[in-house]
């Protein structure tokens, strides 16, 4: 099996990713989380409590920060947006270039030890708004780094013709850690449940009927779902 | 003409290039010079006596540090090594993924004004050992680019297809402020004239029968070479 490393975010994306690459037997040498200036830097303790849950090395890396968008400090981030009719303008919280940046630093490490691979959470969903998190860009990224490196890298993109009920529809099979991930923007205490990340979040597990187990800081409506059990609890 | 971000190191190549971009009248908004943990940091001087020279606003950005390479602290830096015979072998030099990394971050530097080209030195010489400034490598960074951005972003490589002879031939003709340059992988005073980089050099200006200008730590057998005269003694 091959040797990978996972781009892991805390996120319920990257942590289903890890989940799958686990259930594919795929030997995950370490997971690489960044700072790169985001507000939500919280969500780098979710990513060491779901390695710790995993039994996977972690390791932060404190890249320069990324200027120019919502979600590095430039302006507000947009809560309780309509997102009922999103076409595919650039979200004002794309951070420029941030997969480029985020996979050429993890190529760079992915170098100093045998990993070939790189598992990451990219997914339908985000591919809307986000052009560096779609299929076509990934193949080219992989491509790239094969030419810079002289290594045959594989992007692996398990999600990317996934909506977001879709990976909480796996991320529950897998038995990934849901209730230690973390989605919102904002890096309070709780979820704000308004943010467009944490709207898509709440969208989705109603979706699939079942109660997303983080802890909310607005009432959210979970009526008709039920509740989430914990994969210990399986 | 279009706006232009330039890709300075402050060595020969890269100011030879940007030399080029102002000799084609191609709007050159600035000069980004980058720190990822390299021994030879005094460049970055190198590069701001250029940008100033030019009166380019110049920017220097610091990134995390990329390791893995004798220029970023494993090991020696190779001294009087017989570059007679080199063959495609990946450098000791090389810096995993470096060209990848910069490149991801000027795009992203780009995205914050109107700049579409990307300027850089890389050359015919350093495609030989360094899979990162190879043609190849290159289109596929500019394809990828433009997909992870949404911008038709161009990666200018006047240089691509010249040796150090030519980029030499090129910087006179061009009027460039070659004393100005570093170009040595040792951070000295002098330039080593012993280390890869060095010898590359000091070979180029022979063979083109000029005096290097700038001072070297060792003698250099400069016989049959004509004086180096500084653009403003033109």
């Amino acid at each position: 099996m091959p040797d990978a490393l996972i781009l892991l975010s805390g996120g319920l994306d990257s942590v289903t990713a890890l989940a799958w690459a686990l259930s594919e037997r795929i030997t995950v040498l370490g997971a690489l989380s960044f700072e790169y200036g985001q507000r939500h830097a919280r969500e780098i303790a979710a990513a060491e409590a779901v390695a710790a849950y995993y039994r996977v090395p972690h390791q932060t890396l404190t890249l320069a920060p990324i200027r120019g968008s919502r979600l590095t400090g430039q302006g507000d981030i947009p809560q309780g947006r309509d997102l009922s009719a999103l076409d595919e303008t650039v979200a004002p919280t794309y951070v420029p270039n941030r997969n480029l940046i985020l996979i050429s630093y993890a190529v760079a490490h992915a170098l100093l030890g045998p990993a070939t691979h790189l598992v990451g959470g990219w997914n339908g969903a985000d591919a809307l708004n986000y052009p560096d998190c779609r299929e076509p860009f990934l193949a080219a990224a992989e491509q790239t780094l094969r030419l810079a490196t002289e290594r045959e890298f594989t992007i692996a993109r398990p999600l990317i013709a996934d909506d977001k009920a879709a990976i909480v529809r796996r991320a529950i099979a897998l038995g990934a850690p849901i209730h230690l991930t973390w989605t919102c923007y904002l890096g309070g205490e709780r979820a704000c449940g308004t943010c467009d990340a944490c709207q898509l979040r709440v969208g989705a597990f109603r979706a699939v009927g079942v109660i997303d187990p983080i802890p909310y800081a607005v009432a959210i409506d979970w009526s008709g779902c039920a509740p989430y059990r914990q994969p210990e609890d399986l």
